[in-house]
């Protein structure tokens, strides 16, 4: 068998048990029942350990190492060897005792996160906090890194991002967002806030999810839409990417722009090709990417004037009461921008600012000029500079995201850059489809879908996120265009 | 580690990546969608090719060699060397060329049979038909047998039983059940049999199939009930044990003994221990005495007159309409007796019919004194002599089961032993039961569950199901016990 034969082989090999793996995973949320759980972890960590050998095997590095010097391999298949070649390299540097200690504290900190967040104790997860702090720097060291121990962390999830490129994005743009957001709140006229008020049948909103998810062309033939607490996207596998949703009953638009992010997450999972299968490079060019084409449907669509102008009937099929409101009044009030506490409530002009912070804190803490123990008072004071408003207590606060309490530092920045990434692309979608804005006012989808297939979805991770985004707009990535989107649109709706 | 320990681990290794591989066929069922298909035929291919590579091992047998010559052992743990090891000498046995062989041929079968009953067109399938019989008669060569080839297949799904033994059982069945037929039909009331006509909505129907397997106790915190075209109970691992169901909308019969049915199943499963897990014993005694779990609470218990006195106002609960029918009527017209052409559609007197000619015909096949293109015939002339009916043609006859296409030869018979099984229990259940009847008039499924789980449930497949039945009942397998349930409960009911 040839070489290149043999590291296909061993990606598909790969491909397989992670497909296996996901359904597990996917399952183990949806349906599983509550005593199938002690075993199921089982499952999984036989499933992990065979990947892991596998993706860290020695034949996989003399394949990669061979086919590094091939120059008559086809230009994706050295993507493909460049993108695997150096997540083996960064597993491999890391000792396997390392791994396995980082986990099981991982597990001990995700338990103590979750009754710290519970009983409001900070204190109780600070030492598993510092810990998570410490594997993280040491996992920087393992990895290795030019000028920042952030910088090797970022990798995982923006490849070929810096810590330094990053708070040179960050600087301009707080310096943009954080008054912006005081004129709003002083010079504004808000939205009616109460437009979208009521009680609403869960199934009903589960229906509107698949009509919307219709509507921007998901492929239920290649998916599924099933109901879950915390809502995510997976692939299973070529020709099946599942979305998940919840339910809230008080308002339909938790469960309408949830179906409308998660869908845009599918639609990228759902336009990799085989040959980006099969080469390893269908999991997108970066979180952040990957990010940029949820926020795209679920705000620069589905948050957009002339998607309410189609949706409206739509919408009224469902709840009635919608048909006779004006449209401007459910297009505003699906674009309040308030401060608030929580980051997964934000909305689309005070989203980043939560990221900042959480940015800000997480630079610190690797380099060693934040201390674990002084994270309340540092992100109670941050809150206050961005956003003018304080937690009333910790769970409200620095306890509130998943992510640290698995040791997963250099995660957040993406959450902004997909909506930074977005707003870059969307000038030039428009001067591609000069016809985008009615498009969606008769609810085509297609146009929009065709577009980002051909200029993001086929290319998977073949490119890293700055040099997609150089193919597509021409420059690297430039804050500029998000500030430019944010502060014309809602100038606009709160007629400044 | 010692070498219990170690077969121990290879158990519980093969049990992790088959409880995957459950998953993966449980979810191509339910949820996977249309275009998940080919890739999901890979990964499971996968999957079972790790799980039979670990199954038939070397490492596995030496463990296997060595534990059964240890007297040292628990009994338990000696009736998983015993049931493993049989499985692993049989595993071993044939050449994996022929596994492969006789895969490939299957799905060449499996689509001729498809669409041969499509048209049908018997002679399409023939060929195919011939070519898994000559399979199976090789395969019964590998195992090796005593007296007839057919003892080697039917170790599959009835341990321990022979074609001798069966025909012993099946001769004088038919002499007592054939004529017994006859007379229901000549002297017989029958049942109004249009007591359950009508147009039902099928999330009542799933509702009612829910409330029904609460009452006969199954554990939905370890179990999940789903949607699906032809219903199964599948084990994903000890706590999840699925049951799926249908709902055709011109009867509740079908999914409500669908429900109970697959819940009968389902209790076996849930009934199973932990050691039995551990040790590979949690497959069930037998096909036939997992039958006679499921048959136990569809007929014995589904079908009996003080169950229907409890279920009435259960029923009426969701369909209102039979709040003032007769308890009787309903009892009845769930006990309609009546020839037809389709096994799965039989009721408890013409059922084991359906069976015998099909084992007839296969005995016949694998010793040779049947060919296979003289089964449309032999089969007609024995739905005419047995049910004295005859089907209009083949697609109703002899290419209605799925069964032959994969060459599965023997399975047919614990349709039919798990009546005679659970109707065997019932005297030895009343008699340590004397309250069975008010039990289930309250719906109270307890006690018997609790006497299901003692005699049957809790050992798994420690026993051969003859040996189970002698010590559960005092006797092997005897079918007058079936002869005297179905003559007494019918000629009750037809008023004889």
């Amino acid at each position: 068998m040839s070489t290149l034969a043999n590291y296909r082989d061993h990606l598909a090999e790969i491909g397989k048990l992670s497909s296996a793996a996901s359904l597990l995973g996917w399952d183990l949320q949806t349906h599983m029942p509550p005593k199938g759980g002690a075993y199921r972890a089982q499952v999984q960590g036989k499933l992990s350990r065979m990947v892991f050998e596998l993706a860290t095997s020695d034949e996989l590095g003399a394949c990669l190492a061979e086919l590094r010097q091939d120059g008559s391999i086809s230009p994706l298949e050295q993507a493909s060897v460049r993108v695997n070649g150096k997540a083996y390299d960064r597993s491999r540097a890391v000792p396997p005792e390392f791994v396995e200690a980082r986990q099981i504290a991982q597990s001990e900190a995700q338990g103590a996160w979750v009754e710290a967040r519970r009983t409001n104790n900070f204190p109780l997860f600070q030492p598993h906090l510092e810990k998570m702090v410490d594997f993280a720097r040491q996992l920087a060291e393992y990895y290795g890194y030019e000028e920042h121990p952030y910088d090797a962390l970022l990798e995982d999830y923006e490849p070929g991002l810096t810590c330094r490129q990053l708070r040179a994005i960050i600087d301009p743009l707080k310096a943009e967002i954080v008054p912006f957001l005081r004129r709003l709140a002083t010079e504004g006229t808000p939205p009616d806030r109460t437009a979208f008020d009521g009680e609403y049948d869960p199934d009903t909103l589960r229906q509107l999810s698949r009509r919307a998810l219709e509507i921007i062309q998901y492929d239920f033939q290649a998916g599924a839409l099933d109901d879950v607490a915390h809502p995510f996207t997976t692939v299973i596998g070529p020709g099946d990417v599942r979305i998940t949703n919840r339910y809230p009953t008080d308002s339909p638009l938790p469960s309408l722009f949830g179906a409308l992010h998660e869908g845009g997450h599918a639609l990228y999972n759902q336009g990799f090709t085989d040959d980006l299968y099969t080469l390893n490079l269908a999991g997108g060019a970066s979180n952040g990417i990957h990010e940029s084409q949820s926020r795209m449907i679920e705000n620069q669509v589905g948050r957009s004037r002339p998607f309410w102008q189609f949706f409206q009937p739509v919408l009224a099929e469902y709840f009635p009461q919608f048909a006779p409101v004006p449209t401007e009044t459910l297009y505003r009030a699906s674009n309040v921008v308030a401060p608030s506490l929580i980051r997964v409530e934000a909305d689309e002009v005070t989203y980043n600012l939560h990221i900042m912070l959480r940015f800000e804190i997480e630079a610190g803490l690797i380099e060693g000029s934040i201390a674990v123990a002084d994270l309340p008072k540092r992100w109670n004071q941050a809150m206050k500079d961005y956003l003018g408003i304080v937690p009333p207590d910790d769970t409200q606060g620095v306890l509130q995201d998943v992510h640290w309490s698995f040791g997963y530092i250099g995660y957040f920045p993406s959450y902004m850059l997909g909506n930074l990434y977005a707003a870059q692309m969307l000038p030039k979608i428009r001067k591609d489809l000069p016809t985008l804005d009615g498009d969606l006012r008769r609810g085509d989808l297609k146009p929009l879908l065709g577009w980002l297939r051909e200029n993001v979805h086929r290319h998977g991770a073949a490119y890293e996120p700055n040099d997609l985004m150089e193919r597509i707009t021409g420059e690297p990535l430039n804050p500029e265009h998000f500030v430019r989107y944010v502060t014309e649109k809602f100038s606009d709706i709160y007629q400044l």
